[in-house]
């Protein structure tokens, strides 16, 4: 039995910097690195920052052969603290999730300038000495926005103050993120009282704070949703991105410790119609996506059991690559068998959905 | 920020000896340690792997002042080893979980003489550097079972070879454990392929395998329960052991990925007819017990997902304290609300819910 004294020390480092943190909140203006990501597809986290919250994207950093360049002022380190900006964020969300060693030298540099270090990496910071290092010298944070916090506690089920919107979905990845924005952006345009709450890496960013809801050991999966959506005044919107998707026998046990925890009011569900069968599962060929109604049913039955008022208030449908007259004839149908207000969040905007929150619940 | 040396250490030689270890199955015989343990409320490990494997338990090892003495030889170290035991099994499951300074020379002692040491405590055995060195001496295996294997999946949903029985509850503490190892049991004595599948720490030191499931991070949670029950010959009985219950809102989540990853023909619901409320949230007053058959009609919902023909094959209830009229009142009540055969494991065995299995399943 031997000491791998270098992934020890650094898992040590680690441990005391997410220790020493009350929470993961991000600090603000950030630089987004974007290393030498080949395809844009893997640039998603970047992305969808820039999207959501471009007036806290005050430039980007890129490795001599990125094949992504966005919107922003091209800033060395040092451009980036005579700017102002606080952390660095990796704006990418590679498959596997491991940070290149490429990379590092930059990573440590902005560490050592004191930038907080911001990654949704599934390889963690703290497995790099030199960034270590570099964050000893200037106190710089390294955030890894999966890793939970540390003082979960289980689930008390104890209702909570404030109004809680919960985006479903049929499937994964069928826009619940997404969704759960265009909603909060739409109810602060309307002057509400609104937090976005998120749930995923990319959420996260986008929020400034959140927790990684499948990261969480599972005896503190609704523990860590109660968590997310604190007890808050009775006018108070809590916008929660939801997960996976209670049909998918992957991740409906994260999907119901979610919606337990979030006890939601109301209820929005979203849909794919190109997917036949859930998403890594077709080959099986054992998984269809089920009907609107009966994934509509289903989440009723266990949402009602901690918040009985909890009801449906809109379908967002994904309609993007059909035509307009299918488009049309679609949004009637789901309309016609759901009686909930249908569109599609980017094509449409969520007004209609919001319009029927509002009617329902104030 | 300073490290932490000893604990980064006791980490380090912790997370070696699981990946050097493919399975955390147990080697058999056991001597149960007891320390100084003053309840025999608290000896409940060690009292369940005596009442299901007693010939598995060689002897009991126990400081001066300990309260509990089970109908074992009274081992030291020394002759446990003389007595061809392989394991020391700490037979106490506290409050808190934390390994008691006043055990670690016994433990050290026994790794050193080459026992494993086998916990199901929250501290993990590598916080104490003295009982690491000795397994080192040694060679012994320090099996925390709380701890996954790291070789966790995400769940595929494939459906599997093999007969699968998993045990639900109307609640949290209902007997879940106990009616499984009883049709376990039942099955073995007819002649038929059976393995207890453990899901918690007393049920893992009983069966001498299993995934303590609400330690599993999220993401893998139904993947470890497929991984708990992996395919079998056609025959070949796997008896799951539930956990949680599909309508408590602390731990509903975990009931779903085990309900999803087991995959089960047959579910056999666990009920203690004197609790009014969900263990735990009896303060709060929003959760009362569910119907039976509430609790049996949203369960099929969730099971059929990924198993058309899951059905329920009995009610076990939990009679201790209830007169004997009154006991045969409500088991006519409970029969003629569900249709199945009810009866108390304890005091009428399984043989009716294992008959209903083997007439519906063969």
């Amino acid at each position: 039995m031997t000491l791998h004294s270098q992934s020890v020390a650094a898992q040590s480092a680690h441990r005391l910097v997410s220790d020493n943190q009350p929470s993961n909140e991000l600090k603000s203006p950030y630089l987004i690195y974007f290393g030498d990501v080949q395809n844009v597809g893997y640039a998603k986290t970047g992305l969808g920052l820039i999207e959501w919250r471009p007036e806290l994207c005050a430039g980007q950093m890129r490795l001599p052969n990125c094949q992504v360049d966005v919107a922003l002022p091209e800033m060395t380190v040092e451009a980036a603290v005579r700017a102002g900006v606080r952390s660095l964020v990796i704006g990418v969300a590679s498959a596997g999730g491991s940070i290149p060693v490429e990379w590092v030298d930059d990573l440590a540099q902005a560490a050592r300038a004191g930038l907080d270090i911001v990654s949704g990496m599934h390889t963690r910071l703290a497995a790099f000495p030199k960034i270590i290092e570099a964050a000893q010298v200037s106190g710089a944070r390294l955030i890894d926005v999966r890793t939970p916090p540390k003082n979960l506690a289980v689930a008390t089920g104890v209702k909570r103050s404030g109004k809680r919107i919960l985006t479903v979905g049929t499937d994964c990845a069928v826009g619940k993120k997404y969704t759960a924005l265009a909603i909060e952006k739409e109810l602060r345009a309307r002057g509400a009282d609104v937090d976005f709450r998120a749930t995923g890496q990319t959420g996260i960013m986008i929020a400034g704070s959140g927790i990684v809801i499948d990261s969480v050991i599972s005896d503190f999966l609704a523990g860590a949703a109660e968590m997310l959506s604190p007890c808050a005044d009775q006018d108070h919107w809590d916008v929660i991105e939801g997960q996976g998707a209670l049909s998918h026998p992957t991740y409906a046990g994260v999907s119901l410790g979610l919606l337990h925890g979030s006890q939601p009011d109301a209820l929005v569900l979203c849909h794919d119609p190109s997917r036949a069968h859930l998403l890594g599962l077709e080959s099986c060929g054992q998984y269809p996506v089920q009907s609107l109604t009966d994934a509509m049913h289903e989440c009723l039955i266990l949402a009602r059991r901690v918040n009985p008022n909890a009801k449906f208030s809109g379908v967002a449908v994904n309609t993007s690559g059909i035509s307009s007259s299918d488009r049309t004839r679609l949004i009637e149908t789901y309309t016609d068998e759901t009686g909930l207000p249908v569109a599609d969040p980017i094509k449409d905007g969520v007004s209609a959905i919001v319009d029927n929150i509002q009617a329902e619940h104030g």
